[in-house]
């Protein structure tokens, strides 16, 4: 299949994309002529490559709204946890699809995700075209029978994988240090060796976490990850909260990749990692940006998480100078891209055909004195008009193929699942 | 002129909204038939009060992403005072009406504003349909030669302002305290009290200006207007950040009203006012929300500001239930009503008819488990489907009359203004 966007502001110039297969091909001044397929008037709108989510929890749009404004330990114990216990895959299924939906429509052409019901989400990213690392939740709560039980499924998951299309990578998912077996992050780390496989993994996000950790061996938690030689470039860390100078220094010592989620650490209160800090470190290039899941966001715009992050960050540093718009796109652009390994985050030849055109005659988008700031400080997913992802069109002019059934069946879904349990509207 | 909305879902349940002339003069059952001009199908949306922009400088729209990520005193110096000395009132005119035009996009119906050329934001405002309270910046640098014009200026206003349809409020706008004499702000209090008006001012909005107005007065800045007898129902404080305790006791005092605007406080780095201590100390109800200018936030989207407000705060004080969803959404209607002494905010019967409605098919309102915590955590101003504004339909199905000529002309007007300067793309 080949695609041509013609006129579309690119660089500051209306520029031709032609894409073919999973490529981008060439690009080349307005006007010239080469034909395609599918053929795309870019007349007033801009393309910008897909963006990155890189922590997420997609299946958890179906408790969107279902239970905020709580103490977090309470709103795991007597919210998340128990629902979650009674999800089958059918149901991730459908809140996968759920979410696909909602990052099309803002965007977002990857995510990376760690859930229950590994084979519900896999389906779901394969349906619906999107580009995805998808990692099964691995919890042993240091029962070593159940070690063995998580041991064998993310083998056969692996296995499994190899089936789905290329844009589907099988990442690990040990949850976090507080609720998996030194065994098993031992494990983890040499199956993900021998395959070379992405390592997907809460690091810090909470204060307790590392009391527990302090209590349980002795150490924090990234000396502790050190100390069973689990850090690697592979190692996606996220939230990586609360962390001392040491422990930033090893993240970068072993090239470990970062992400922030900035909105979620606010509503939950978990707390704010110095972002100047991370860069003067040197570590800038290691961070991209995530929503987390729906339940502690309440979306999956990165539109939002951009602009939240450059706030949150000017806010508590006192410098509006903090994370100046360029960065925030680039953490979740380029950067993600680096960090998930793929040959993607810009818009340049030989690069995946992951593109977004932005529709700029949307009222948030005028006028266009700088796009990168209208872009992170004033767009939200809705001024995205054109979705491309791995070659293929997703959305066009805002429509997704099959957003109706989705958006209904996942209402019937998400009641059901909470059935029993006060509605408030 | 009537409107029947029908079957629409309002405090969980679906009923029908009567509308007669500027108010909502019934709420039924759904179901129940009554004849109207227009009648709007409701089935798969949510009525909820026109939102209010506390705080806003409506025609910066014009500098949207013109200058940001720089300090405070380079930005104004180097950025925005230059370009605003260039200002025409045609400029300001279509400035507004970018401004009108993205807040009814985004289900805002009345915005609290202060700025230059009042002429050209009233025309905005008379044609748009919109409701607001218009303050014309009054600065006189202490020089009383600039007093007396301001003073004669804002007397014409005033008189002029009665020819305005009653949706225009006139508003005195004194810019602060370190740009406005003694003198003028005595005059201020004293033409506001004579004629019953709103007095739209900044306060304690930087460090700086509390540690300015130490030297020039020997005290703190709710101190000084204390001691002037400034204080009073009638004024809007916009900002409040840098306040202690005394001088929150001053505002509770005098029953002053407060416009809290997180996004710019965060992206100018300002600092923050604990809303818990407000709260504590009975303030609740005295405070909304504003946007600020396009300049310092950069959108006027108030479902944002709502989101981001409540981040805030559960961010800053550590607690995760602080500011909940029900919360911030009163800010931004019943506080806001209360505010600017106008029977609406809530959707009941005899209320002034400023009702939005929200497309609940919408991706990000999908599923509903809790509207309120939907439009606070999830939701962005593309949500909204419909708005009325004193009993009249301003947007039907996300379509705005004369949408394409406003973006065009503003367009135009904006690149002019800051011609010469390097634009960035």
């Amino acid at each position: 299949m080949s695609i041509l966007i013609k006129n579309v502001l690119l660089d500051g110039k209306e520029r031709n994309i032609y894409i073919e297969g999973n490529q981008i091909e060439a690009i080349s001044e307005a006007g010239s002529t080469k034909e395609a397929e599918f053929v795309i008037e870019g007349k007033d709108k801009a393309a910008i490559p897909g963006l990155f989510n890189a922590h997420t929890h997609a299946a958890m749009t179906l408790l969107r709204g279902y239970a905020d404004d709580m103490p977090l330990q309470e709103w795991l114990e007597t919210k998340i946890w128990p629902v979650e216990a009674r999800l089958t895959e059918d149901d991730v299924y459908w809140g996968t699809k759920l979410a696909c939906l909602e990052m099309i429509k803002t965007g977002t052409t990857f995510f990376n995700d760690m859930y229950w019901h590994w084979g519900g989400s896999s389906r779901a990213v394969a349906e619906t075209g999107i580009r995805a690392a998808l990692s099964a939740v691995f919890i042993d709560g240091f029962n070593m029978e159940k070690s063995k039980e998580q041991i064998n499924r993310n083998k056969a998951l692996y296995e499994a994988s190899k089936k789905l299309p290329a844009r589907i990578i099988f990442a690990l998912g040990p949850h976090a240090i507080y609720t998996v077996s030194e065994e098993s992050l031992c494990w983890t780390r040499d199956f993900a060796e021998k395959h070379d496989l992405l390592v997907h993994i809460h690091l810090s996000e909470t204060a307790e976490e590392v009391e527990g950790c302090i209590k349980r061996y002795g150490m924090r938690p990234v000396e502790f990850l050190d100390s069973i030689d689990f850090l690697s470039p592979r190692t996606i860390a996220c939230h990586c909260v609360h962390m001392n100078r040491k422990e930033t220094e090893l993240l970068k010592k072993y090239d470990v990749k970062i992400v922030h989620n900035p909105t979620s650490n606010m509503k939950l209160a978990a707390g704010r990692r110095p972002y100047e800090e991370l860069k003067e470190q040197g570590l800038y290039s290691n961070i991209a940006l995530g929503t987390d899941g729906c339940a502690s966001n309440n979306n999956l715009d990165m539109f939002e998480e951009m602009k939240i992050a450059s706030l949150l960050h000017k806010a508590f540093s006192g410098d509006p100078t903090s994370m100046p718009a360029k960065e925030a796109f680039e953490l979740a652009t380029v950067n993600a891209a680096k960090m998930f390994r793929l040959n993607s985050g810009v818009i340049e030849e030989g690069k995946l055909a992951d593109v977004v055109l932005l529709d700029l005659k949307k009222v948030e988008l005028v006028p266009n004195h700088n796009l990168i700031s209208n872009i992170v400080y004033s767009a939200n997913g809705s001024c995205v008009d054109t979705v491309i992802c791995d070659g293929k069109i997703l959305m066009d002019g805002r429509r997704v193929e099959g957003e109706e059934e989705i958006k209904s069946k996942v209402s019937e879904v998400a009641y059901e699942l909470v059935k029993g349990d006060e509605r408030k509207d």
